[in-house]
Protein backbone atom coordinates (compact mmCIF):
# COMPACT_ATOMS: atom_id res chain seq x y z
CA UNK A 1 0.00 0.00 0.00
CA UNK A 2 1.45 3.36 -1.16
CA UNK A 3 1.35 6.17 1.33
CA UNK A 4 1.96 9.23 -0.56
CA UNK A 5 -0.75 11.55 0.93
CA UNK A 6 -2.42 12.08 3.76
CA UNK A 7 -5.64 10.17 1.74
CA UNK A 8 -3.64 6.84 1.72
CA UNK A 9 -2.61 7.48 5.15
CA UNK A 10 -6.54 7.88 6.38
CA UNK A 11 -7.24 4.53 3.87
CA UNK A 12 -4.30 2.55 5.84
CA UNK A 13 -5.55 3.29 8.78
CA UNK A 14 -9.24 2.09 8.23
CA UNK A 15 -7.91 -0.83 6.71
CA UNK A 16 -6.55 -1.77 10.03
CA UNK A 17 -9.06 -0.80 11.93
CA UNK A 18 -11.20 -2.92 9.52
CA UNK A 19 -8.67 -5.87 10.89
CA UNK A 20 -9.16 -4.82 14.50
CA UNK A 21 -12.86 -5.02 14.41
CA UNK A 22 -12.90 -8.34 12.96
CA UNK A 23 -9.80 -9.55 15.28
CA UNK A 24 -12.28 -8.28 18.18
CA UNK A 25 -15.64 -9.85 17.09
CA UNK A 26 -13.96 -12.97 16.71
CA UNK A 27 -12.31 -12.93 20.59
CA UNK A 28 -14.48 -11.50 22.68
CA UNK A 29 -17.05 -14.43 22.24
CA UNK A 30 -14.05 -16.83 24.17
CA UNK A 31 -13.63 -13.50 26.88
CA UNK A 32 -17.50 -13.32 27.43
CA UNK A 33 -17.73 -17.42 28.17
CA UNK A 34 -14.47 -17.20 30.80
CA UNK A 35 -16.82 -14.28 32.60
CA UNK A 36 -18.16 -14.66 36.40
CA UNK A 37 -20.00 -11.26 36.67
CA UNK A 38 -23.68 -11.38 34.90
CA UNK A 39 -22.87 -7.50 34.76
CA UNK A 40 -19.52 -7.48 33.02
CA UNK A 41 -20.77 -10.50 30.65
CA UNK A 42 -23.45 -8.58 30.18
CA UNK A 43 -21.62 -5.33 28.98
CA UNK A 44 -19.48 -7.61 27.03
CA UNK A 45 -22.02 -9.13 25.15
CA UNK A 46 -23.60 -5.25 24.15
CA UNK A 47 -20.25 -4.11 22.76
CA UNK A 48 -19.74 -7.62 20.58
CA UNK A 49 -22.84 -6.20 19.03
CA UNK A 50 -21.80 -2.50 19.03
CA UNK A 51 -18.57 -4.06 17.31
CA UNK A 52 -20.47 -5.51 14.95
CA UNK A 53 -21.59 -2.51 14.10
CA UNK A 54 -18.33 -0.78 13.85
CA UNK A 55 -17.74 -3.23 11.27
CA UNK A 56 -20.19 -2.45 9.15
CA UNK A 57 -19.52 1.42 9.53
CA UNK A 58 -16.55 0.91 8.32
CA UNK A 59 -17.36 -1.42 5.43
CA UNK A 60 -19.77 2.03 4.92
CA UNK A 61 -16.93 4.50 4.75
CA UNK A 62 -14.87 2.78 2.42
CA UNK A 63 -17.74 2.43 -0.51
CA UNK A 64 -18.74 6.29 0.17
CA UNK A 65 -14.91 6.55 -1.09
CA UNK A 66 -14.95 4.06 -3.85
CA UNK A 67 -12.79 1.61 -2.44
CA UNK A 68 -13.32 -2.36 -1.47
CA UNK A 69 -13.45 -2.38 2.36
CA UNK A 70 -10.06 -4.43 2.68
CA UNK A 71 -8.45 -5.64 5.73
CA UNK A 72 -4.60 -5.06 6.83
CA UNK A 73 -3.74 -7.41 9.13
CA UNK A 74 -3.91 -5.26 12.57
CA UNK A 75 -0.61 -6.31 14.43
CA UNK A 76 -1.12 -4.24 17.38
CA UNK A 77 -4.56 -5.66 18.00
CA UNK A 78 -3.29 -8.88 17.11
CA UNK A 79 -0.77 -8.89 20.47
CA UNK A 80 -3.57 -6.88 22.44
CA UNK A 81 -5.60 -9.56 21.85
CA UNK A 82 -2.90 -12.53 22.72
CA UNK A 83 -1.67 -10.98 25.70
CA UNK A 84 -5.59 -10.89 26.97
CA UNK A 85 -5.79 -14.57 25.74
CA UNK A 86 -3.16 -15.31 27.67
CA UNK A 87 -4.39 -13.70 31.05
CA UNK A 88 -7.79 -15.57 30.86
CA UNK A 89 -6.35 -18.67 30.18
CA UNK A 90 -4.37 -18.70 33.53
CA UNK A 91 -5.87 -20.32 36.73
CA UNK A 92 -7.11 -17.81 38.84
CA UNK A 93 -10.16 -16.99 41.21
CA UNK A 94 -13.51 -15.88 39.72
CA UNK A 95 -13.13 -12.30 40.61
CA UNK A 96 -9.62 -11.98 39.89
CA UNK A 97 -10.23 -13.49 36.26
CA UNK A 98 -13.07 -10.95 35.59
CA UNK A 99 -10.32 -7.92 36.76
CA UNK A 100 -7.72 -9.42 34.28
CA UNK A 101 -10.33 -9.53 31.58
CA UNK A 102 -11.68 -6.11 32.53
CA UNK A 103 -7.77 -4.89 32.10
CA UNK A 104 -7.30 -6.74 29.06
CA UNK A 105 -10.87 -4.99 27.46
CA UNK A 106 -9.29 -1.98 28.59
CA UNK A 107 -6.18 -2.10 26.90
CA UNK A 108 -8.43 -3.11 24.08
CA UNK A 109 -10.65 -0.62 24.14
CA UNK A 110 -7.83 2.26 24.49
CA UNK A 111 -5.91 1.30 20.86
CA UNK A 112 -9.20 1.76 18.92
CA UNK A 113 -9.76 5.01 21.40
CA UNK A 114 -6.13 6.38 19.68
CA UNK A 115 -6.83 4.66 16.14
CA UNK A 116 -10.24 6.27 15.96
CA UNK A 117 -9.51 9.70 16.74
CA UNK A 118 -6.60 9.40 13.87
CA UNK A 119 -8.87 8.72 11.43
CA UNK A 120 -11.95 11.16 12.42
CA UNK A 121 -8.98 13.64 12.71
CA UNK A 122 -7.95 12.36 9.04
CA UNK A 123 -11.32 12.39 8.07
CA UNK A 124 -12.14 16.16 9.25
CA UNK A 125 -8.83 17.52 7.33
CA UNK A 126 -9.34 15.93 4.27
CA UNK A 127 -13.08 17.36 3.96
CA UNK A 128 -14.83 13.79 4.19
CA UNK A 129 -17.68 15.20 6.38
CA UNK A 130 -20.27 12.26 6.54
CA UNK A 131 -17.51 9.61 6.76
CA UNK A 132 -16.17 11.74 10.20
CA UNK A 133 -19.77 11.69 11.76
CA UNK A 134 -19.57 8.28 11.36
CA UNK A 135 -16.20 7.63 13.04
CA UNK A 136 -17.06 10.18 15.73
CA UNK A 137 -20.05 7.80 16.88
CA UNK A 138 -17.64 5.09 16.95
CA UNK A 139 -15.14 6.59 19.02
CA UNK A 140 -17.95 7.75 21.36
CA UNK A 141 -18.94 3.89 21.60
CA UNK A 142 -15.45 2.71 22.66
CA UNK A 143 -14.93 5.56 24.91
CA UNK A 144 -18.59 4.38 26.76
CA UNK A 145 -17.54 1.32 26.98
CA UNK A 146 -14.43 2.15 28.50
CA UNK A 147 -15.84 4.11 31.00
CA UNK A 148 -18.96 1.49 31.94
CA UNK A 149 -15.33 -0.99 32.49
CA UNK A 150 -13.79 1.31 34.61
CA UNK A 151 -16.31 1.42 36.97
CA UNK A 152 -17.28 -2.21 37.01
CA UNK A 153 -13.85 -2.48 37.86
CA UNK A 154 -13.90 0.08 40.38
CA UNK A 155 -17.62 -0.34 42.18
CA UNK A 156 -17.46 -3.97 42.28
CA UNK A 157 -14.85 -6.53 40.79
CA UNK A 158 -11.65 -5.28 41.80
CA UNK A 159 -13.23 -4.59 45.13
CA UNK A 160 -14.68 -8.36 45.25
CA UNK A 161 -10.82 -9.44 44.55
CA UNK A 162 -9.59 -7.79 47.01
CA UNK A 163 -11.30 -10.18 49.33
CA UNK A 164 -9.20 -13.01 48.06
CA UNK A 165 -6.04 -11.64 49.04
CA UNK B 1 3.35 -16.68 37.70
CA UNK B 2 0.48 -17.15 39.91
CA UNK B 3 -3.10 -15.16 39.56
CA UNK B 4 -4.20 -16.05 43.47
CA UNK B 5 -5.12 -12.64 44.62
CA UNK B 6 -5.40 -8.76 43.35
CA UNK B 7 -1.98 -8.48 44.75
CA UNK B 8 -0.60 -11.45 42.28
CA UNK B 9 -2.24 -9.41 39.33
CA UNK B 10 -1.22 -6.46 40.57
CA UNK B 11 2.38 -7.43 40.33
CA UNK B 12 1.86 -9.14 37.00
CA UNK B 13 0.80 -6.10 35.58
CA UNK B 14 3.69 -4.41 36.86
CA UNK B 15 6.08 -7.04 35.10
CA UNK B 16 4.11 -6.00 31.90
CA UNK B 17 4.49 -2.40 32.13
CA UNK B 18 8.19 -2.90 33.28
CA UNK B 19 8.64 -4.99 29.78
CA UNK B 20 6.58 -2.46 27.89
CA UNK B 21 8.21 0.51 29.04
CA UNK B 22 11.76 -1.03 28.34
CA UNK B 23 10.53 -1.87 24.72
CA UNK B 24 9.74 1.81 24.30
CA UNK B 25 13.14 2.81 25.06
CA UNK B 26 14.76 0.65 22.81
CA UNK B 27 11.93 1.50 19.85
CA UNK B 28 12.25 5.45 20.12
CA UNK B 29 15.50 6.37 19.04
CA UNK B 30 15.10 4.74 15.39
CA UNK B 31 11.27 6.55 15.73
CA UNK B 32 12.85 9.85 16.64
CA UNK B 33 15.42 9.56 13.39
CA UNK B 34 12.84 9.11 11.13
CA UNK B 35 11.03 12.47 12.23
CA UNK B 36 11.06 15.30 9.91
CA UNK B 37 9.56 18.11 12.10
CA UNK B 38 11.37 19.47 14.62
CA UNK B 39 8.55 20.13 17.22
CA UNK B 40 7.57 16.21 16.70
CA UNK B 41 11.42 15.45 17.21
CA UNK B 42 11.61 17.15 20.05
CA UNK B 43 8.28 16.18 21.52
CA UNK B 44 10.11 13.03 21.27
CA UNK B 45 13.07 13.39 22.63
CA UNK B 46 11.06 14.68 25.77
CA UNK B 47 8.64 11.70 25.76
CA UNK B 48 11.81 9.54 26.00
CA UNK B 49 13.39 11.19 29.08
CA UNK B 50 10.04 10.71 30.75
CA UNK B 51 10.24 7.21 29.60
CA UNK B 52 13.56 6.29 31.59
CA UNK B 53 12.10 7.95 34.14
CA UNK B 54 8.76 5.63 34.30
CA UNK B 55 11.15 2.53 34.34
CA UNK B 56 12.89 3.53 37.37
CA UNK B 57 9.38 4.75 39.07
CA UNK B 58 8.46 1.20 38.29
CA UNK B 59 11.95 -0.84 39.95
CA UNK B 60 10.85 2.01 43.04
CA UNK B 61 7.54 0.26 43.23
CA UNK B 62 9.13 -3.53 43.22
CA UNK B 63 11.67 -2.11 45.76
CA UNK B 64 8.65 -1.19 48.33
CA UNK B 65 7.02 -4.11 47.81
CA UNK B 66 10.18 -6.31 48.38
CA UNK B 67 10.24 -7.56 45.27
CA UNK B 68 12.73 -7.73 42.31
CA UNK B 69 11.62 -6.01 39.45
CA UNK B 70 11.22 -8.89 36.94
CA UNK B 71 9.16 -8.31 33.47
CA UNK B 72 6.97 -10.26 31.42
CA UNK B 73 7.18 -9.66 27.69
CA UNK B 74 4.64 -7.50 27.07
CA UNK B 75 2.85 -9.00 23.65
CA UNK B 76 0.49 -5.87 23.57
CA UNK B 77 3.20 -3.28 23.30
CA UNK B 78 5.61 -5.57 21.02
CA UNK B 79 2.07 -5.68 18.52
CA UNK B 80 1.73 -2.22 18.69
CA UNK B 81 5.88 -1.00 17.99
CA UNK B 82 5.82 -3.72 14.91
CA UNK B 83 3.00 -1.77 13.52
CA UNK B 84 4.78 1.63 14.39
CA UNK B 85 8.01 -0.02 12.98
CA UNK B 86 6.53 -1.09 9.67
CA UNK B 87 4.75 2.07 9.07
CA UNK B 88 8.13 4.55 9.24
CA UNK B 89 9.65 1.85 6.94
CA UNK B 90 7.70 3.17 4.54
CA UNK B 91 8.32 5.25 1.49
CA UNK B 92 6.47 8.69 2.03
CA UNK B 93 6.58 12.49 1.91
CA UNK B 94 8.20 13.70 5.36
CA UNK B 95 4.76 15.14 6.75
CA UNK B 96 3.08 11.96 5.79
CA UNK B 97 5.24 9.78 7.63
CA UNK B 98 5.61 12.39 10.31
CA UNK B 99 1.29 12.08 10.65
CA UNK B 100 2.29 8.31 10.33
CA UNK B 101 4.68 8.36 13.46
CA UNK B 102 2.11 10.46 15.60
CA UNK B 103 -0.56 8.17 15.06
CA UNK B 104 1.05 5.14 15.56
CA UNK B 105 2.85 6.61 19.33
CA UNK B 106 -1.00 7.93 20.14
CA UNK B 107 -1.30 3.89 20.38
CA UNK B 108 1.40 3.60 22.46
CA UNK B 109 0.49 6.13 24.60
CA UNK B 110 -3.02 4.84 24.94
CA UNK B 111 -1.74 1.25 25.48
CA UNK B 112 -0.54 3.20 28.75
CA UNK B 113 -3.21 5.38 29.57
CA UNK B 114 -5.32 2.08 30.01
CA UNK B 115 -2.40 0.01 31.99
CA UNK B 116 -1.78 3.16 34.34
CA UNK B 117 -4.86 3.38 34.72
CA UNK B 118 -5.47 0.02 35.88
CA UNK B 119 -2.37 -0.70 38.05
CA UNK B 120 -3.00 2.59 39.83
CA UNK B 121 -6.31 1.75 40.99
CA UNK B 122 -5.02 -1.89 41.93
CA UNK B 123 -2.42 -0.04 44.04
CA UNK B 124 -5.42 2.60 45.68
CA UNK B 125 -7.40 -0.61 46.03
CA UNK B 126 -4.62 -2.36 48.29
CA UNK B 127 -3.96 0.29 49.85
CA UNK B 128 -0.65 0.83 48.30
CA UNK B 129 -0.98 4.88 48.57
CA UNK B 130 3.04 5.81 47.87
CA UNK B 131 3.02 3.33 44.93
CA UNK B 132 -0.77 4.55 44.01
CA UNK B 133 1.01 8.12 43.63
CA UNK B 134 3.81 7.21 41.65
CA UNK B 135 2.19 5.25 39.33
CA UNK B 136 -0.78 8.07 38.65
CA UNK B 137 2.36 10.71 38.26
CA UNK B 138 3.45 8.30 34.85
CA UNK B 139 -0.24 8.50 34.25
CA UNK B 140 -0.38 12.14 33.47
CA UNK B 141 2.71 12.33 31.70
CA UNK B 142 1.44 9.72 29.53
CA UNK B 143 -1.69 11.92 29.17
CA UNK B 144 0.41 14.69 28.74
CA UNK B 145 2.72 13.19 25.97
CA UNK B 146 -0.90 11.95 24.38
CA UNK B 147 -2.34 16.08 24.15
CA UNK B 148 0.94 17.28 22.82
CA UNK B 149 1.04 14.84 20.05
CA UNK B 150 -2.93 15.26 19.29
CA UNK B 151 -2.34 19.41 19.50
CA UNK B 152 1.02 18.72 16.77
CA UNK B 153 -1.04 16.72 15.21
CA UNK B 154 -4.31 18.66 14.31
CA UNK B 155 -2.45 22.28 14.38
CA UNK B 156 0.63 21.37 11.90
CA UNK B 157 1.79 17.84 10.77
CA UNK B 158 -1.71 16.47 9.46
CA UNK B 159 -2.16 20.49 8.09
CA UNK B 160 1.04 19.93 6.01
CA UNK B 161 0.59 16.37 4.71
CA UNK B 162 -2.97 17.34 3.57
CA UNK B 163 -1.11 19.44 0.96
CA UNK B 164 0.54 16.52 -0.05
CA UNK B 165 -2.67 15.47 -1.19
Amino acid sequence: MKLESLHDLYLSELSDLYSAEQQIVKALPKVIKHTESPELREALENHLEETRGHVERLESIFEMHGESATRTKCKGMEGVLAEGDEMIGKDAPAAVRDAAIISACQRVEHYEIAAYGTVRTYAEQLGHEKAATLLQETLEEERAADEKLTSLAEERINVEATRTA
